[in-house]
């Protein structure tokens, strides 16, 4: 059996988004920018697909920016927000502890350039508060930026409320919806919302295509200057077969939305379901509030990546945490975020299903990854040291710390 | 017929990379950080691409970073070199008058930030001269960038030379290759270049993709900021399929450099002097000192935009300035830096041949460039004037405003 069950980490191109690409560079592969038929074409093309984006994030077509992927677009968006904002004073940026490196590296950099930023606190459950929110925003707040969906517990944020709130309080809010867009229900007139990413390659598109949404009257900071494409605020020639791909893709996960919600959903909770009964093990964010495919676990007593290797020996291609931060040995910052320690973040699995994924699939995962983790303890001073009481329960640690 | 000779603003992809992006994207289409097979399948890809890139620019593969594409790299490398020159107190950048407007808006952006930008003076032949470039290193000068070919002109820049002066006086110096890679011989170690752009849409790669080489112990300025990929310098999952697209094209693209090049250059030449014989037509650029397929000709009396439309209703596709400003109604900053007026500018025609154009072709395009002058001409009172003596010949007040 081959179980891809990493579709967080990326996903495979989808047939007609291959199609619309090749379609795209047979046919209609001029520079949108020059003014003969061919370029026309291009251009055609171009304006199709943001009008179509535009449309399933319910927006205008002069809101979408077409970027080089979602880390281009929440580096983009929190400049653009941060920059606005020091115009008239404020320097304040509000985020969560949990966010995407390319939102949390990108706030290191304005701290270092003068700005302040809150991180807020995402409890137990990976889900921050709205009311938390309110509370943080202070007169000299420019940005709001709260992730729509995480990327490696799937917990689902309350970005309408958030929205909400800050559109009162007349403070912009971003967000990272590169996990949620393609896989759960979002609207940026409904959420609020001022700005969002999205990357295509998160919805079987292609790789190096992405959107950076903002809202009318958001003047954006160029990342890169150059030529006049996309109204002057993202240099550089439009790849236009990706941008088709892309929007073939996110118009297939637009409309079997549904569908592929309420056949994940089941799945998933018999895969929780399952996963929980391996002893010492425990699931990361909250059961119900999340992703449709999403499932993460701690087990006690092992590494991550041994387990990552044995699964995949058995056709099971899952990770640990992101992909983007699989070469590093630090604990994955979002589980530490929600209050495991250090020894039980290291044995984490993240299973993130594919919406074509059965019962029998799922129960091979279940038997799979028991056996795998049997076999790791097996070998494990530490757990062997745990169940013959010579160290503490790491789980139980953790509930005692979280009492303090 | 249909001919396109609009090369230098994008290529057709080449089946060669097609075929190499959808055998990426459905065999390899994991996520290359990831640690499982499919995922070090999709690594594999990417670092065999890097390799390859890296022996036909003669570099290690180390020093290539994929980029989104030429655009991209410009804006890095710059920054790059800036804040490091920055660092030890030199804040001083020569470039040219008729860069790409990627390195020239990146230029002006860096003003804003209190550096300070010498363009030289690319004479009338648009060409740099190597000696003013050494002429205008001064102590705190941080970075020398001067483009390989121009983009509408097609000249090519000493830049050997220029490379060589740089090194004996410790100036950084980068080179945009957008127009030549693929076309001319670039070698980074023989032209001593510290770093280059490149852009796969160029030369039959796809778009959204590039290149920037920075020499070994250079440190980059990340544009974006995120994940750890390309050694912490570029966040965002790598565009695997369109690296491995780029990387076969090149390769095609390094094997008949030769071959295109002999076969293009009398080609070129006959074109040039076809389109000479056109009364008060006149080559702008060095007529030899250019790239393989670029033509470029000013035409007294019409406007460039009528010009190429009429041409496209006869099949040929050509531009008038680069496409990236063809939306603009300021006149080719290119043809004002060798010396044309605006009028003259206005008439200007780019045409830049594929390596599969015919001598048919060329005398097809002759004819058509003709017939579409000659008829824009007779509908034109600015060419009435002229030709009953009541205007100036504008190209003759181009060589005595030279003569000034």
């Amino acid at each position: 059996m081959n179980i891809y069950a990493d579709h967080a980490a990326t996903t495979k191109t989808s047939r007609a988004a291959i199609d619309a690409m090749v379609d795209c560079m047979e046919n209609c592969y001029g520079n949108p920018s020059s003014l003969y038929s061919v370029g026309q074409q291009a251009k055609t093309a171009l304006e199709n697909a943001r009008e179509k984006v535009a449309k399933i994030l319910n927006c205008d077509p002069k809101e979408i920016t077409f970027t080089s992927g979602g880390s281009e677009a929440d580096n983009q968006a929190i400049r653009s927000a941060a920059y606005l904002g020091a115009k008239k004073g404020k320097k304040h940026i509000i985020s969560t502890a949990f966010e995407h490196h390319a939102v949390l590296h990108t706030l290191k950099k304005l701290e270092q350039e003068g700005f302040t930023v809150t991180l807020l606190d995402v409890h137990k459950e990976g889900i921050v508060s709205a009311k938390e929110v309110a509370d943080a925003i202070r007169e000299d707040t420019a940005l709001v930026t709260v992730m729509y969906a995480n990327n490696e517990i799937g917990t689902i944020q309350p970005i309408a409320e958030i929205g909400k709130i800050c559109r009162e309080r007349g403070v912009l809010f971003h967000t990272d919806a590169v996990q949620a867009i393609g896989h759960i229900s979002v609207d940026v007139q409904r959420d609020a919302v001022d700005m969002l990413s999205l990357s295509a390659h998160k919805f079987h598109g292609p790789k190096g295509v992405g959107v950076l949404y903002a809202r009318k009257g958001i003047l954006l900071t160029n990342l890169i200057e150059g030529g006049a494409q996309e109204r002057g605020k993202r240099a550089g020639t439009e790849n236009v077969p990706g941008i088709v791909g892309m929007t073939a893709a996110l118009e297939e996960a637009a409309k079997h939305l549904e569908e592929h919600r309420k056949h994940l959903i089941p799945l998933r909770n018999r895969l929780i379901s399952g996963l929980s009964k391996i002893e010492y093990s425990e699931l990361n964010g909250d059961p119900e509030n999340r992703l449709p495919g999403n499932v993460n676990f701690c087990f006690e007593g092992i590494e991550g990546e041994s387990l990552l290797l044995l699964l995949d020996d058995l056709g099971i291609q899952a990770s640990s945490g992101s992909a983007c931060t699989s070469g590093s040995l630090d604990p994955s910052h979002v589980l530490l975020a929600i209050g495991r320690l250090h020894e039980v973040a290291h044995g984490s699995l993240r299973l993130s299903l594919g919406e074509d994924i059965t019962e029998e699939e799922i129960d091979y995962i279940i038997e799979s990854v028991r056996s795998v983790v049997e076999r790791l303890r097996a070998m494990s001073p530490f757990w062997r040291d745990l169940i013959n009481g010579k160290r503490p329960h790491v789980f139980k640690q953790y509930q005692t710390q979280l009492l303090q």
